[in-house]
């Protein structure tokens, strides 16, 4: 853990340069917009630690798996995001001496990522080894108007009067950190140098994604736009243009450098080059100022459904905005076929695919924070992934329509394989379920089923239907072979939310054809017969339901995480010694397995999926029980036990929790920031404030609130985006006050009563 | 499967040349001597199909192991068994044209081993494309006797006049055919060319293994001995001789290779050159025929103890000796640090390690067949690498002594990285002890508890006790997590056959502490204080024994294999399609793991071992139970079945299942006879005719018969040695008579009686 980063409400603020930082704070300061993105590397020279990554939402790389003995079912390939195209780059001597922070003096530093406006900033002095100082100011960001434009205006202010040169570099020679036997995935197609323009082509091996990237650069002089002519260079994947000029004393040179990057998982490859050059000359008509101007506006504008304010406690208020700032440059919705990464644009651990985390953690975010359009968004890329979702299932024995989404995927095929996760961690394809519910409830678009929803729906439940077995002996249907979400099990019989979240699919979908056939008969019968639905399903579902076995202990009265769990050796983690901990590194892993440790929430998932079936008293008890167990070993994990320990009224326990997820990047708690954000885990920290602490619920369209405010805190605040409307919640030791900034009313319920506000009205409970 | 090599009672016979079947041919030919061996690669150049392979025991490499997630206690390395230096190969030019099978005119070709002593010939007549038609006659053996000396005799007699051009080389730059990216582990030390004389020392990446091979050639013309000078060559890890002489029609020119292969696993580095010389020229002073006379009485004087003879079936006489016949070359007890490897010396897969199948299927037959010398090599093998298994619990978080002998080994470290194998599945333990049992049943030789086996017992046993736990909603020891003999299952709690066992270990250990203490006190002082033991642990022993879960299900009388067993959907194997089998090609891990279907005998294997704790119904009832739901995937299973179907009396059961090892290899029933040979399975079906169909058992040093016929042969005969004596059993459907060839009295318990036979007396039953 580390305490590195400056606080402040607004900025992640690193002062002074700290080369064995670095990594961390390029990790830190990433920018990103949704289609791409890029960690915080300085533009010069660097010869210290850094992980250079540039990344493009997309395009994939299907390398070799690595695995110890294959098993029928594993997936053919693992897929690796991919570092690209390097567009910021410059090398700058100043009197013939490079400029690299590693090797001058660094006078002063300060890198600035200013979140209300999407800027990563930085001002730097520096005195070279030939006795020159100079004052460096960077700017850069990506466009969330023109997602295919980022940009650069990179200052030198030099104290005496000297040479500059400065060489402005488009690179697609990069390779991915975490490539076998140091293998580049990228070749070359093209590369151009004309002037101020710069063009590289690659194309990856094996799929043949094509990127080009383009840049055009300005020069100037105190404002004074410069007509040097570069002197240009093409190589291999690579072109540049170098300038000279000469500044006196205080001039300040400045450098802007507008970057095109698109990809032929937008394009045609055939017209890839050309749609490069046509948006280049257009988005270089407009300076980086006005560029970043409109940019700014749309981060505002986002902000206003989005933030939460945190009175008293400034680290608290900069790490939330921190997550919220990062999925929002994660992932906009702008593509169905994009999905949110575990590490988003900001490195390249795992693979950059989508998992789960994406329905059970990140869409509760945007469901409350963004326009619908997103969140459907977000279904849409499973929808669109149905049929591999199909294929996958039949590859497993499944049949008639059966789908297994993956549980890591780029496109829909699944990229993981350990047998315990790949073939078993299958309630993952409940969530996916589960979030068309959640959709549904939040926006009261239930026509969606018929424009997707059904289909999914249905496709799961069959799988459902298929995977549990009847037990002669027990006379039940059970579910054996299953890893639950937490990992530290696998390979389990009836694992109590695995069961439960399949009846439920079961149900659900059930409950929605009848909703359907009633009111979309038409349009239903045509889904029907494309899905070759027959009611005999039903029936098997309806007898499944009444049947499943859900393991539940009544002397504690508890549900049963799977069969066993009660005969392990039931230590409570409050008595393992500090040393052992955490677990995952200490101990082997079997230890862990037969252990009751509990690495993430498990049946406590299912009372958070399923809160209204069960009483205070269950919660409570369930809570208690399974709490003592868990070692919270995932950064997913503290923000359900946060959520339910609010929401049982333990505030100083849920308080507990939110601060195990909150400033996890920031502050480096898993010592591993360098490799990126856990982007996935931010929307822990947003939910654990938003639905915890606020306990705000969005059921049946209807809007529910529970506020409790943290001792720690004088008090928060959240915007949220309600039926289309801007919704302010104030909550502090006096009350909450609701603000209804939309222009219709609504209805607040809350322990205290129900309030209707008229637009622009606020209420007090 | 195929019907390819010629039936023979003592022979293996191959008529005609067919390269579609070289490989097959070159892994059933193979021959070696328990401590180096070949494949039947031809000696000439052959630029067809071949898996080139020479192997002497003992060097390893420590290769790189592949993973897909990497969990702590995972060993570091895969240590795989070197295909080494090539000393047989031969080029011949005659006329200027190279003799390569794949090229000319093959017109007669025979191969032929010879188990009964141990020779590996060929004849066959061909044309070269020059019209010139030849015969070539080859000899090839290791001596038996001399473990370092293998040799070769190579006759050419042309059936027209012509100059004969023949390179006999040393070709130390091989290649793992299982190496990762085509590396290569030899590097060149060393080549001399001296006249007849080679020398090739290479040494090994990373472990520093040094191989010295050394030939020494002679040149005969009709018997008579050629003085040709041979034109030499080195190069890098390659020496040659080439020597060229004229033959008339008829004319029969010889060549005899000496090899000599020697490495620092038994000399010291320095030395290993000068060795190999010395080496060399003693035993070139004998002639070919001599050396081979020799090893041929050893072979002839194995079979008298371990012969098995099987009347009016010539396939399974066949079967039975070929399985015989290579248990025999694979291991003769020469070497403690030596041990079985799956493949032995005639392939590469499964890098060469020592399994469990040692214990559980090998030593079984090297008890009954071999001087007890032999099998007790086999028990030091394992006591010699206690340290390493101690260390190995460490890493898994055991303590005190604990020990847990590695999955797969070469060394003593594990070499496996599946988890639920490597850590779990740790029956293995259990059979390490029982071998211990087994040897001193057999062999009445209870003091080597002094000389390690109480060391090695006391390890497991601590183990035992450390790896259950109680469970206090049970009130009962359960052991979780563990993967049984059926890998078919992994990760299942309370595995009756691993809980049996483990149960087993600490009773039987507790026993030879109290015999220890009052047969050999003084002695046992010191090893007591040596292993920190303490009388508690016997306490705790006796608790853990007397309150240990060991799951049954009293309504169908059977012992349950592991919790949730019968809760699955149990349909037989019969019910079946046919298209479905074998389940490892056609169903995902998943499905197979959550299916009732059993891989290897698991709950059976613990009827195998503990025979006398069941009653005979209990006995039927558990074989039929789970008979139904074994699919004998594994080479290793059908021999348990197929010895408790005779004990049951099911003697049709028990040949079908023996049918199933018999001819494994030799009609490549698993497709995969190419890659080598299942060496450890062959004693299942050695095993299966003697304890099987003959009833053998040793039990306190008494012998007992209880022989069945199957209808299938007219009669069958084993010869074992028993107490020092060699024994025959004849069986046939006129009774049981049986012959002490020994020069004591022995007893023999039989069904219908017991018998005292003096030294040289036959009885019948």
């Amino acid at each position: 853990m580390i305490d590195y980063f400056k606080a402040d409400d607004w900025k992640i603020i690193e002062e002074g340069f700290n080369p064995t930082m670095n990594e961390i704070a390029e990790s830190v300061f990433s920018i990103g917009n949704g289609m791409m993105g890029q960690r915080a590397n300085l533009e010069e020279a660097y010869s210290g630690h850094s992980l250079q990554g540039t990344y493009v939402g997309g395009v994939y790389y299907p390398d070799k798996t690595r695995v110890g003995w294959w098993k029928n079912g594993y997936p053919e390939y693992f897929a690796k995001v991919l570092n690209s195209t390097y567009w910021s780059g410059l090398r700058i001597w100043a009197n013939q001496e490079e400029i690299d922070l590693a090797k001058v003096t660094v006078l002063e530093f300060r890198r600035e990522l200013n979140m209300h406006e999407g800027l990563l900033s930085r001002t730097c002095r520096v005195e070279l080894k030939n006795g020159l100082r100079l004052r460096i100011e960077s700017k850069r960001f990506y466009s969330l108007i023109s997602k295919e434009y980022s940009a650069l205006k990179y200052s030198i202010t030099p104290e005496q009067g000297c040479d500059l040169r400065w060489e402005s570099y488009v690179d697609g020679d990069v390779q991915n950190k975490d490539s076998n036997y140091e293998e580049k995935f990228w070749e070359p197609v093209t590369e151009e140098a004309a002037g101020d323009n710069l063009f590289v082509q690659v194309r990856t091996k094996k799929l043949d994604w094509h990127l080009v990237t383009a840049t055009h650069t300005e020069l100037y002089k105190n404002q004074q736009c410069l007509s040097t002519v570069p002197a240009v260079e093409r190589r291999s994947k690579y072109a540049s243009g170098t300038y000279k000029v000469s500044a006196k004393a205080g001039d300040r040179i400045s450098l802007v450098k507008h970057a095109i990057s698109v990809s032929n998982f937008h394009h045609s490859t055939d017209s890839l080059l050309m749609h490069a050059k046509k948006q280049l000359q257009k988005m270089a008509a407009s300076t980086f100022e006005e560029h970043f101007h409109l940019s700014s506006n749309a981060w505002k504008q986002k902000w206003e459904t989005a933030d939460v304010v945190i009175e008293g406690d400034v680290k608290a208020q900069q790490a939330v905005r921190f997550n919220i700032f990062h999925l929002n440059q994660t992932y906009c919705g702008d593509d169905p076929r994009l999905n949110i990464g575990p590490k988003g644009y900001t490195g390249e651990k795992y693979g950059g695919s989508t998992y789960w985390d994406t329905e059970a953690y990140c869409l509760p975010f945007y469901l409350v924070s963004s326009d619908p359009a997103i969140s459907r968004q977000l279904l849409v890329y499973r929808y669109k992934q149905l049929d591999k979702a199909i294929e996958n299932a039949q590859k497993l024995g499944f049949k008639d329509g059966a789908a297994l989404y993956p549980m890591v995927t780029m496109n829909g095929e699944e990229c993981h394989n350990e047998w315990e996760i790949t073939f078993e961690e299958i309630h993952r394809n409940g969530a996916i379920a589960y979030a068309i519910k959640s959709y549904i409830e939040h926006t009261g678009d239930r026509e969606y089923l018929l424009h997707g929803g059904w289909e999914v729906l249905l496709g799961i439940a069959r799988f459902w239907s298929q995977r549990v077995h009847w037990s002669e002996w027990g006379q039940r249907y059970e579910m054996h072979g299953v890893t639950g979400p937490n990992e530290y099990e696998n390979n389990v019989n009836n694992n109590w939310y695995t069961n439960y979240l399949a009846r439920w699919c079961m149900d659900y979908t059930a409950t929605q054809y009848k909703w359907l056939l009633a009111e979309h008969t038409e349009a239903f019968k045509t889904l029907i017969a494309k899905t070759q639905f027959k009611s005999q399903e039903l029936e098997k579902w309806a007898h499944i339901s009444h049947n499943l076995y859900l393991p539940q202990f009544q002397e504690l009265g508890i549900k049963v995480q799977h069969d066993g769990f009660l005969e392990k050796e039931l230590i409570p983690v409050a008595d393992l010694p500090e040393s052992e901990r955490p677990l995952n590194q200490k101990w082997s892993w079997d230890r862990i397995l037969r252990s009751p440790y509990i690495k993430q929430a498990d049946v406590l998932q299912g009372f958070y999926f399923f809160e209204d079936d069960f009483s205070a008293e269950e919660h409570e008890r369930n809570f208690r029980f399974y709490e003592s167990y868990t070692v919270h070993e995932s950064s997913l994990s503290p923000c359900v036990h946060s959520i339910l320990a609010a929401k049982i009224g333990w505030t100083e326990k849920a308080y507990e929790m939110y601060l195990r997820t909150a400033r996890l990047d920031l502050d480096n708690y898993n010592n591993d920031t360098e490799d990126g954000l856990h982007i996935t885990s931010m929307a822990g920290s947003y939910l654990s404030i938003v639905q915890g602490f606020g306990g705000l619920r969005i059921k049946d369209q209807k809007l529910h609130l529970n506020p409790h405010c943290p001792s720690q805190w004088k008090g928060y605040e959240f915007q949220i985006l309600f039926n289309n409307a801007p919704v302010r919640v104030v909550v502090n030791p006096r009350g909450t006050t609701v603000l209804n900034q939309g222009s219709k009313a609504i209805q607040v319920n809350h322990p205290n009563g129900v309030l209707t506000l008229e637009a622009g009205e606020s209420g007090k409970f």
